[in-house]
Order: structure tokens, then sequence, then C-alpha cells
């Protein structure tokens, strides 16, 4: 039984976190722009990176960390400048806020995973990063506090911070999960333009952590989607360091069953809340394909429509425009036919189908606009030729996702 | 010698047009919303249509009278009303507008072509439809003011009308091209969401005609995208009487070069029209890519950066974010070397080079912003594998693309 909890990533045993402001995001004197995550114990790690061709340096550093097989006690992040595009000086920031870390932290600078997020192209300030290592690492605490610290210093143009922690039963010893997201702008599929960072206390190998972390973003960060672009930063790194005392997880058995389905809990959680505090956003749109042939077929039409401007556009102003989303599947690249698909829209103010058979049905205006006036709105598209279904998160698109973009830099 | 005249598609020697208001277009009083075009001697015609697996009536009309091999006499075009996911009944009004087309100016039904644009879902008023092509026979005139009427009458959200006409000699003769399009929302590559018709005297074959056109909207209508939706709609039709009297074209000689250099300068000059009147946009955005490996690549890399919410929104901001335009380059799907991708911005202003080999130039940010706050602004990435270019035409995204389009149907 997965139990959702108070707290974040300093939930599960052994972890301790912090935040701070140095100074990394100029002219915005308030926000924090620094955090650190600890272990006491060191940690099996496992992560997803972006599919960008143009990866940021961070993401290079961390993919070799990870690959080493090297155990893992530490991640520094800093908002406010990516360290992207920013060739071979900015590899050697990477490697040097793992040594800072490792020093302060009295570890070993190979078990140090780093992420950055903000303007691209800009180099670090690293007498900032140095000075906010060694403030932290005094600073570091278990408390929900000391959490919401972190995750509100992971934060670029996120509205709020964004954790979660759940509990379930493995072995018959209490296991904790705790996550830390930032999403907002630049926001995709392959992966989110995303930073998450998720913890764990219970015993697992390194292997089956990593299959436990790759095979459940296909359908939760994967799925979420703001503006259609995907950054150079996405990063989901996953870290467990044992203390739960369960027996080592090592193949796909009941235990790693249940480690999944509350790792799930976590990660669905916080797809919906990237999703839903894309930039400038006033709703969580939430796309439903049901019945397609194959699942990539659902994957690309529920993408699709999801990352269609026009039908966010129509979802901002509550305007039932199911043409557009029939729009976007036939532009998808995905096969099907048009002319049996139903189209639902649906929210907490009820259920109502708008087109059967690729023909709008005689349904209510006013009933339609006010389901699309609730804070989450789910289209859902039955396509009627199997049983494969998918769900996508995004939001909708207003004027304040161009204003935000505009000058993001100034 | 392709020289640009005054006019539109009444420029070419036997073809008239005229356009006017049937109240389609509820709630906007003064907007015409219907319009002819005519050839007093049947034309050879040619077309392409969107690949949107969802195809509106018009679309699937249109694309059966040319595959018939019926010479054509008229088109006939609606605004306000899209006729598509209209089902069998929405076909059976094509057929309608066909005949009724076909009585008033008293030729075969078979060599109509119609086509709609508008709010997706809804019927055609055939009333109103019927009433209007019954009033615009007896209208249809061959001066400039008359083919404005006509490429007014086709406007939805478009802020002007958009047409010209072109001359040039093939084989001793006057040649003439006229053209109008609308554009505006829902503009994107293959094929732009947009109508196009070309009309010329010129004397061709119905095989080197749509050869013509096939091959010329892969390097034209083909790159516009203004908001990547792809739509039901597009249709670009090209419609040559042969009245300038030359020896009809049959093969890629040197008479067909000539028709397709005038003909290209017809469509360039659309497609950057269409792209510049994007739905709210305050600039033409041109990007192209040099020296790619493959002319495949060098399409995907543009549009890519053309299609990006966020490049065109820091477009809008005349902001130099170059890590946006490497960063949707990276998700573009083609593989290449960031580390050697010379990024340039250019415009009447100047031109500047932001980014050299991957990394940032030390560039003055006032000369990019004065740079980037011209109308038409280009950006170049130079990706140093090859010898392949394209260029893509888009515009950036502001407040007012939103706010037209989150309540298009009120």
């Amino acid at each position: 039984m997965v139990e959702i909890i108070t707290g974040g990533i300093t939930a599960p045993k052994g972890y301790s976190a912090t935040g701070l402001r140095v100074g990394i995001k100029e002219g915005q004197s308030t926000k924090k722009d620094m955090a650190m995550v600890y272990s006491e114990r060191p940690c099996k790690a496992a992560g997803t990176f972006t599919t960008n061709v143009v990866k940021a340096a961070p993401v290079k550093f961390d993919r070799q960390v990870i690959d080493s097989n090297e155990e893992v006690c530490a991640i520094v992040v800093n908002s406010g400048v990516a360290n992207a595009c920013t060739g071979s000086e900015g590899m050697s920031y990477c490697e040097e806020m793992a040594k800072t870390t490792a020093n302060v932290l009295n570890i070993s600078e190979k078990g140090v995973l780093v992420a950055s997020t903000g303007v691209i192209g800009k180099q670090l300030p690293m007498d900032k990063i140095n000075e906010g290592i060694k403030l932290m690492a005094p600073k570091l605490g278990t408390s929900f506090e000391d959490a919401t610290l972190a995750a509100e210093a992971i934060m670029t143009t996120d509205t709020h911070s964004k954790q979660i922690a759940v509990k379930t039963t493995i072995d018959g010893k209490e296991v904790t999960i705790g996550g830390m997201c930032k999403g907002s702008g630049m926001i995709h599929i392959n992966m989110c333009t995303m930073l998450g960072f998720i913890t764990t206390d219970v015993a697992i190998s390194k292997k089956m952590l990593q299959k436990a972390l790759s095979d459940d973003i296909v359908d939760t960060f994967n799925m979420v989607s703001v503006d259609g672009d995907t950054s150079t930063n996405d990063t989901v790194l996953l870290l467990a360091n044992g203390l739960a005392g369960n027996k080592e997880i090592t193949e796909e058995n009941e235990d790693y069953i249940e480690f999944t389905k509350a790792l799930n809990t976590v990660t669905t959680f916080l797809s919906r809340q990237i999703a839903g505090d894309g930039e400038g956003c006033t709703a969580l749109f939430e796309v439903k394909v049901l019945n397609a042939a194959t699942k990539e077929k659902a994957v690309t039409l529920s993408k699709s429509i999801v990352t269609s401007s026009l039908t966010k556009a129509a979802i901002y102003g509550h305007d039932a425009n199911w043409g557009r989303i029939l729009c976007a599947m036939g532009y998808s690249g995905a096969e099907f036919d048009p002319e049996v698909v139903d189209i639902y829209f649906e929210s907490a103010a009820g259920k109502i189908k708008i087109v059967e058979n690729g023909v709008a049905t005689d349904y209510s205006e006013e009933e339609a606009t006010k389901i699309l006036s609730e804070s989450e709105v789910t289209a859902i598209a039955d396509i009627k030729e199997g049983s494969q279904c998918a769900t996508a998160w995004g939001c909708d698109l207003t004027y304040d996702y161009v204003k935000i973009n505009a000058d993001y830099r100034s």
C-alpha cells in the first residue's frame, strides 16, 4: 500500500538537504539559487538525461558518474545559469563543483552529481558557486523545511516548489521515497526540460534501480510538455541508500513491483505538478488517447494534441474547439480513421461527448465551457481500433507565457 | 527576366475575379467571405494539398478534380467556415457549390474547384453560399481592383490581403503569373495551413504544370510555419489557360526553367507574406541553415528553429537568446556537431556573429538588440559539414497570437 506522507527529499532515512541564495540569479534579489542533497550512506545512483544533441556540461558530467558505477553521496544544484554551450570551460566547472562539494563534505569527489538550470551560454560564476557550497554544508538538515529550502532553490520561473514523499512496506520494512523537481518553461517530452531529484532508502541493485527509473519515465516525465522545446539540461536523478534495511532487490520480484508502484506515485505527482505550473499557465491540460492499435500510436497522438499551440490557446479560452484536437491528431504522423473518432472533455464540472464518429454532437456550448473552465481539464480521444492507451500532460497557452519568454534573460 | 508588375490573379490574360460578403462570417459585419476566379478558356490545373490525415471536404473534392484530368474554368472560395470534419453532408456541399457555379457560369460542373477556410466542424450555410455564387458571377472583372476583392474575401485573421503578379518572356511571348493567398494562424509546413491560388496564361502540359508546382512548394510554401499546426484545409491551386500563345511546354527545357523561375518569384513572395502576417506577429523571422551534409538535414534544422515557441518568443522580445536556437537544433532529430556551429543574426540594421564553434562570441548585446528590432530578422546557423542549405520562414510569438486563438470561434 503506497501512502502519500508530508515531506520531500529528506523524508527517506539518511538524507539531508538545504538551499540558499548566493546571487547567481542577478536582479531577483530574494530568490534562492543553490541546493544540496546529501546521504549519510553512499547510494546506488540512476539517471535519465535529455535526448537533445546539445547537452549541457552537467548532463555530460553526470552521465559519466552514473556510468562509472561509483556510489554517490551528494547532489549539488544551481539555478540561474544552465552551464550549457559553455565548452571545455563549462566542463571544468562541473568538476570544480564536485571537488568543492567533496572537500566540504569529506566524501569522494567521484560520488558527487551536479545539475544546473537557467540561461544558456553563460559561464557559471564559480566564486559564488564555491562560496555557496561551503555555506550549504553546515546547514544540511533532515526536516521538511530543509527539503523545502532545496526545492525552492532549484526553481526558475516556477511559481511554487514541487515535492512529495510516499511510504510503503517492502520485505516487512518501511520504505520511503522523496522527490522534488522544477519545471515551468521549456518543458517537453523526451525528457521534459526539467530537473528531478528522487531519494529513497530502499535497498536495491544499481541495475534494478536504473531499470525502474528508465521504465517509469516513459509514462510520466516523458509525457509532460509545456512548450514543445526539449532542453539541453533535462535530468532526473534517483538515489537509493539502502537504509530501510529490506533484502536488496536484485530481480523483478514482488518487492520490485511494490517499489515501482511507489516510485510511479512520486513521478506521476511531480509530472502533473510540472505540467500544471507551465509558464503563465492557468490550467493543467490532460490528454488521454484510448483504444489505439499500438502504445506508440497512442503516445504520438496524445503528445501531438497536448503540444498543439492552437489547442492550448483554445483551452486557455475555455473554447470547445474540438476541430483543433482532431487536426492535431491528423498531423501527428500516426495513421487513424478520423471518421470513427469520439472526443470528450472532462473535468471536475462533468464530462461531455462533443464529437461522435468524427462529427460534432449536438452538445451544449454552455456546458462545454463550464467543463473547460476548471483548473484541470482532460480531453479524451477514443480512436476505436485497439486497446492501447496513453496519457499526456501539458497546460494552456497564455499571454503570460509569451511575456515570460520574450525577455527571460533581462 | 522575371519582372514584378502591379496586379493579382487577374493579371494573366483571360482571368477575371471578384469577392463579396454574404454573411458566412457572423458578427464581423464588414468582412467579405466569398471569392470567385474564372478563366474564359479552360485551364490545365495542378494542386497540392494538406498532408494532415484529417482532410476537409473541399480538399478531398479538389483532389478528385485534379486527378480526373478535367480542364478547369473556375474556383469558388468561402472563408468563415472550413467545411472540415463535416462528414458526407460536407462532401455534398462541395458538389453543390460546384454545381451552382457551373450553372451560373454556363460551364461544366466537372471543371470547378472549391476551397473553404475558417472554423472546423460547422456545416456550410448553403443558402448563403448559393446566393453568393449567383451574386458573384455577374460581378467578375479583370482589373486589379477585382483581384483585390477576391484576395480580401479569402482572408480570415490575416491583417492584409496578399497578392502579386509577375511577367516574363517564354518562346518570344509575354507570359504572366498572378497569385493570391491567405495565411495567418495555423500555418505550418507540409503544407502551410493556407489557401493559395495562382493563375497563368502560359501554355504548358498538365504533367509539367503539376511538376512545376510540386517541386516549387518544397522550398516555398512548405518552408513557412506560423504555429506548427498543419491544417485540414491547406490547398494550393495553379491554373494555366495557354492564352499567352507560347509553344506548349511539355518537357524540362529552357521555357520550363523560365516558367519555374517566374513561379518561384510568386510563391516565395507569397510565402514570406504569409510568415510575416502570422497571427499577432510583429516580425518576419527567417532562418537559414548553411553547409549541412544533406538538404533534408538543413530543412529539419531550419524548421525546428523557426517553429520553436521559445525562439519565437525571444525574437518578439528582441532578445539574442541564441541558446534557444542551438537548443531547437539539438532536439530536431538531426545529428550535427554543436561544437562547430556558428550563429549569426542579420537584418536591415546589420549582421552580427553571436556564436562561434558552439560558444558565445564577445558580441555587443546592444548591437544584437538593434538588429533584432527590425521587422524582418534572419538567424543563420552554419553547421560546417557539407554544402546543403535551407531557408524557413516564420514569425515571432506574441501576446496577440494567444488572444486571437483563445477565442477564435467567439
